[in-house]
């Protein structure tokens, strides 16, 4: 077997890109040979985490047949949010906290997936599960992705579980939680030297809904009128997507991190679904979604549920 | 939340049916309200070790939906092997050891795969990362599943793991497991008695294969003649299936389990995908497999290369 490569989802955020760190270190404390690799750059969020935990940057692969036959993938699973040529790949181990689908394997595999708010928390259980010590760097990272995925236990995708490991591996890196967390948060939020394409694709998937596909990117702020007063050039640049990518709508989550609320903006046909999904009215292509911060538990299911009607 | 129903595959043999009770049992330990069920009857083998061990044979449904909105899958997770109504029904947790295929969910979920020879196994593993008791009966019925996926631990699906928590089980149940494993495997290949039709629905899976529906069953046996004197009216009714079931193929795997390889008869179109699969030479629909005892890791692999192409 040639070296195993570990990655995240495309657009990777904090989790995607820490939790491939967290698992190439885990497989190779079991005499694995893994390295962490990631489908994208980090963000300014998670460069803030990697340069607070002394940890450089994983290198960024466009393929990964070209350079091993066996791969694990964390936080994702579907086909459409992974390395291009993955079929073309065995895949050895999944570590996630989706949904599952458009995911299929020839063989048997790893599958360790648990309905909590971070796949670090997964990662932080097998590691206690094998007695494995997790190093104080590696720690700091892995609770830098659960404060980022649960906007620092804030959003509803948070659990106990979820809690409990962040306390332990603040401990283990020796920081402040709520202190080290607001400031990384923070630091992910500084929008304003972004261009409109960057909006789009920071934190973007898509999701196969019915027969539709559907695109949600999502950018987190303290201010989300910063962000909507580019609207009429967001607007335009989604229609743009839409049509080469052949999306059948494109939304943008713009969620304010401090109230726990959310902005949408909905571009493409079949809005009047997106409105029913939410029971909101859109106006102009907005809505506000009051308390909705979390894409995965929030946004993804009523809209494939209304999809699939 | 209604009860949580716990059930393995159609065509239940020994994994499918105890991992569902020793699952059910778990959840129940961490406080959530679950039965274990099944898809069908148990087989002789099966009735044996639920004898040995004091338990009562689940009962078995044909449908979910009408008394749960919450399941459990133990030993499958592609749909067509799984409860007619799954798509009705929210999947709670998988806990299998097979490759992941058509199976997709809305939301996240507890999915718990490994590539080793047992579900029960992994449940073993499960027991014991949480600290959790195993009564002695479901410990022989959890150690009768992984002596039956292995053929005593003979299957080349058979790992290590599989060999350290049979030992494990058969000391908190307090039997020998050699002399127990055998006469549980030839409890289960007393086949004189059954009809054509059992004989095909024994222990039966479909698996789509590229754009063809494959059927394949397979039966243990100390004599591979006696099956195959019947030879003529299984290929009749093997015909028939394919007709009336739109299968394209329907192989008929029987497996000698004291000498460890297995006779295949095939019956459909595209013989020569199958007789290419496995590199060998139909002779009136049937073609010798030395060393093959596993569907799973020895059968289905080289078919679903086979049928991909």
């Amino acid at each position: 077997m040639s070296k195993m490569l570990v990655f995240g989802h495309q657009n990777p955020d904090t989790d995607a890109i820490t939790s491939a760190i967290a698992y190439a270190h885990y497989l190779n404390q079991n005499g694995i040979e893994a390295e962490a690799v990631a489908l994208g750059q980090p963000s300014e969020e998670t460069a803030y985490a990697l340069n607070q935990f002394n940890t450089a940057a994983p290198r960024v692969i466009a393929t990964a047949a070209n350079e091993t036959d066996t791969v694990a993938l964390v936080d994702h699973n579907e086909a459409q949010q992974s390395v291009s040529d993955i079929k073309d790949v065995e895949v050895y181990a999944v570590v996630d906290h989706h949904r599952i689908a458009n995911f299929e394997t020839a063989n048997p595999l790893f599958y360790r997936a648990e309905p909590v708010g971070c796949t670090n928390t997964i990662l932080y259980k097998m590691y206690n599960e094998k007695n494995i010590e997790i190093p104080a760097d590696i720690a700091g990272l892995m609770l830098s992705a659960i404060i980022s995925d649960t906007l620092l236990f804030k959003s509803p995708t948070c659990t106990k579980e979820d809690e409990l490991a962040a306390a332990a591996l603040a401990e283990i890196a020796g920081i402040s939680m709520q202190e080290y967390g607001l400031a990384m948060l923070k630091a992910g939020t500084n929008l304003d030297d972004k261009s409109i394409a960057e909006l789009l694709t920071l934190d973007a998937k898509s999701f196969p809904m019915g027969d539709k596909n559907v695109r949600i990117a999502q950018v987190n702020t303290v201010d989300v009128q910063d962000v909507l007063k580019r609207k009429a050039e967001l607007v335009s640049a989604m229609e743009a997507e839409n049509r080469t990518q052949v999306y059948d709508v494109f939304l943008l989550v713009v969620t304010n991190i401090i109230d726990s609320d959310s902005a949408l903006l909905a571009v493409g046909s079949h809005l009047d679904v997106v409105a029913s999904a939410f029971g909101v009215t859109l106006e102009e292509n907005v809505a506000l979604l009051p308390g909705v911060v979390s894409r995965k538990k929030q946004v993804v299911p009523p809209l494939t549920e209304a999809f699939s009607k």
